[in-house]
């Protein structure tokens, strides 16, 4: 008797586990089909997309169209009915900067205009500079000898170790199968020890010292400008390090950054002692009247009793590059997300819990935006003291790999949402999204949630063009797939909706003390 | 007995075929391996395309370049100990013109320097154009009335239809055996008639006619430029149809080509109800000096008293569009023939038959050099009238498919040819150059003497970066692949050995009265 009845309760904690792991897991498919239905049917993506872009401009952290673009986004929200819309600031980021003018062609051997862009944050020249171009090659200190005195006035190049060598793999991807299945393994690496040796660290450690002699002597010696290289190639530039917008205001050298070809031709004819001389003009507008950075935040209320109080998150960042429009990288997750939660509204959802929009400032600097939320509503990572909405949020949602479709989701590690997300991406299987990956996946503003504790989600995108023109003037309106982003955004709209709707927030990995 | 004598004499007959036919196609070993050890172990190739491409810069039809490009050339030939050496005019050409100031930049919404070249032979602007872009769409003349009065001083953009999608396959690319296999058949297209119907040609005709009388009303009604979108994406921008070069000096419009995402975001803002500011400013220089065309010509003389007035030529192009540098379209064809002849003089060949190199201008306006040089020397091909080389020209071999590897020949459909090319690439085999294939192929300077019966050849070769870079503005030194550009330069300087030394001419197909 008595094995009976323990067969029974054994059976009965089998039915309350089995219940509380799937049941809840219920996916509402009529909601399903209701958002797949909107997002197909009104899309509004080119319209988000065009003015993110085109009409927005580049969005680089602090700058003019920066300021337009979080002013636009917000009054869209409003006009979407979203509650709560702020431009909220996190802190303090630094110095706005806008470019007036752009110019630079070779002048001899014959006439031939160059694509270059002003590096970000760059001084201006001081007017039109005619200059002949100077290779500067210095090895070691002892080296300055040979330039001192000559350089004044003049525009200088240092050599470079770029090449470029032909496309023989193509540049847009669809995941095979294959690929995805392949990107659910996690390999773990071996510790290998150091990666580099001590006498390699020292090398590097000297390297950079003799770079910022190098850089103090161009300063002093008035040069009228500097060249760079950039990776890329047939046209496309990719942005190479920032210049300074530190308060601080430390004088630093006006520079460009021009297309590898361009770049290579003045040095090779330098290198075989032909004189080439430039035009060059750089006109700047530094913007100090607000150094604070911002995110762009709206709401659709919860509006359960119990469970309004918590929060879903989506977001995207807003700032950009500067010599495209910043489309892939990252008006195509912007769009995206607004579109989600567009979805959403316009199908009158009454969430359980707050669905709440976070349009991110200063990505590209190193996730200001993300991290000043966290640190000013969710957490502090260094002392890991919790606040307001640690508990809250449930998660938190971000797109940042371009335009290309969704194929599935990285859970950063935590395996416990393998039978939560496979169940919750089983209407999208025919769309292509199936995927889920313990893997993590880095470097973009889910890292600020993760990093405290909170569930933070990226996707796992088909690469078209991304790798290609990120962080590139050539990150254009053209770059974004319209068709990849709407099914994006319906994928998104449900991921928010279910995770909204579960009765458990979703379950988080270890953190905190 | 009769039978028996017969059949000798068929044996007899069939000895002397096959020793005519295979004999003579004996390979001078020793002299392929000189060829090789020289190709490789002394190869003047980087030296040459960086002076054709980074010195000389774009070398459009008539330019300051292109008459550098032909001096400079020519005083190469002179040190390399070549005789005749000269610069001769074929006829007369057109004007020249030269670029000496190319900007172009939004102003409103914002700021953004834009990827934009004169279109070639266009007017210059007056000074620095800032003007509203208007998008004028004149679908039939009762659109003028919409226009008229309006667009004085103004930068003007007509619809486009072009658009870009990803690159889902590679651009660069080695030629399979099964592609090489699949390029010798030749596919005969069964007669199906008109390819438009009467009324597609009217329309055609209607829209060419409308599209004169557009251009009429934008001069008469006194713009400022006009802005054009091309093929290409990414910041390669592709040539349109140019300007006139015409001695009658009939007046056209300042125009440029813009990089087609720069193009799409002014129509995409202009359609969308934005005002769109730019500034822009062409500036040209028109050379009416000299109307003439000419081709670069330089020999090794032949040495056998019966065949040394006989001729083998080799030859590429050496004018370019205008905006990169023309380096696979056609300084590689160029240095890969220059490398030729200098590998034979190097090696102090003394040939049975005169070895001729061309260097022809105006290709890219419609092959006028190689006309004008046949039209002069060979023959006519409208009158069929033979002039003195017609009889003497063994062939001509071309190169003008960019710097990739030589992987077999076109025969023109001249079967004769099989089993000679068959045994002349056999030292090639190792090295990728095999395919012989009867197809035709079109387009460039071997046409020339093609079309007065005189053999003409062009080489098959690997397509890298080719067809995404040939007239654009980043036909660059980067885009010639110098490894590749050493086997063909030894390929063709075997093949014009070969021709050079062969007992008979090569044969030809029927041609003339």
């Amino acid at each position: 008797m008595k094995l009976k009845v323990q067969f029974s309760f054994i059976l009965f904690v089998a039915f309350l586990w089995t219940s509380s792991s799937f049941a809840q897991e219920n996916v509402d498919l009529e909601m399903m089909y209701k958002i797949k239905t909107e997002g197909t049917r009104n899309s509004q993506i080119q319209d988000l997309a065009f003015h993110l872009t085109d009409l927005m401009g580049p969005r680089l952290s602090g700058s003019t169209n920066l300021r337009r673009a979080r002013q636009w986004t917000a009054e869209k929200f409003e006009e979407w009915g979203l509650q709560n819309v702020k431009i909220d600031s996190y802190g303090e980021f630094g110095r706005g900067w806008d470019v007036k003018k752009s110019y630079i062609a070779m002048k001899t051997p014959y006439y031939a205009p160059l694509i270059g862009y002003p590096k970000a944050w760059t001084e201006g020249t001081n007017g039109l500079v005619s200059s002949e171009v100077v290779l500067v090659d210095i090895q070691s200190e002892a080296d300055f000898e040979k330039y001192k005195g000559k350089l004044s006035g003049k525009v200088i190049m240092l050599p470079t170790t770029l090449s470029t060598t032909p496309a023989f793999t193509a540049e847009a991807r669809r995941l095979t199968d294959e690929d995805l299945e392949n990107r659910k393994e996690v390999t773990i690496n071996a510790a290998t020890g150091a990666r580099y040796t001590p006498a390699q660290i020292q090398q590097m450690r000297d390297q950079r010292v003799l770079d910022q002699k190098v850089n103090e002597f161009l300063m002093n010696e008035g040069i009228a400008m500097k060249l760079s290289g950039t990776r890329g190639n047939f046209g496309t530039v990719f942005h190479t390090r920032a210049g300074s917008y530190s308060t601080a205001k430390n004088k630093t050298l006006p520079e460009m950054e021009i297309a590898l070809e361009h770049f290579g031709r003045i040095e090779r004819l330098l290198k075989n002692g032909q004189t080439v001389n430039l035009d060059a003009e750089i006109e700047v507008e530094w913007l100090d009247d607000d150094y604070k950075g911002y995110n762009v935040l709206a709401e659709i209320p919860g509006t359960d009793k119990t469970l309004k109080p918590e929060l879903v998150l989506l977001g995207a960042h807003l700032d950009s590059w500067h010599a495209g429009t910043g489309a892939n990288d990252n008006a195509a997750g912007v769009v995206v997300m607004m579109e989600a939660i567009r979805i959403l509204k316009t199908l009158g959802v009454q969430p359980r819990r707050t669905i709440r929009i976070a349009l991110w400032g200063e990505e590209e600097q190193g996730l200001f935006g993300s991290r000043g939320y966290v640190q000013k509503y969710v957490g502090d990572r260094q002392t890991q003291e919790k606040k307001g909405e640690w508990d809250k949020i449930s998660a938190y949602y971000n797109v940042d790999n371009g335009s290309g479709k969704i194929r599935g989701i990285y859970l950063e590690g935590n395996d416990q949402l393998v039978p939560v997300f496979e169940k919750w991406f089983e209407p999208f299987h025919e769309m292509g999204a199936k995927t889920i990956t313990r893997r993590n996946t880095g470097s973009t503003d889910h890292v600020a949630f993760d990093a405290v504790g909170v569930p933070g989600f990226q996707f796992i995108q088909d690469p078209i063009d991304y790798g290609k023109g990120y962080h590139t003037n050539m990150d254009l309106y053209e770059r974004m797939q319209q068709g990849d982003m709407t099914q994006a955004a319906i994928i998104v709209a449900a991921m928010v909706y279910n995770t909204a709707q579960r009765d458990l927030k979703l379950p988080r990995k270890p953190w905190g003390k």
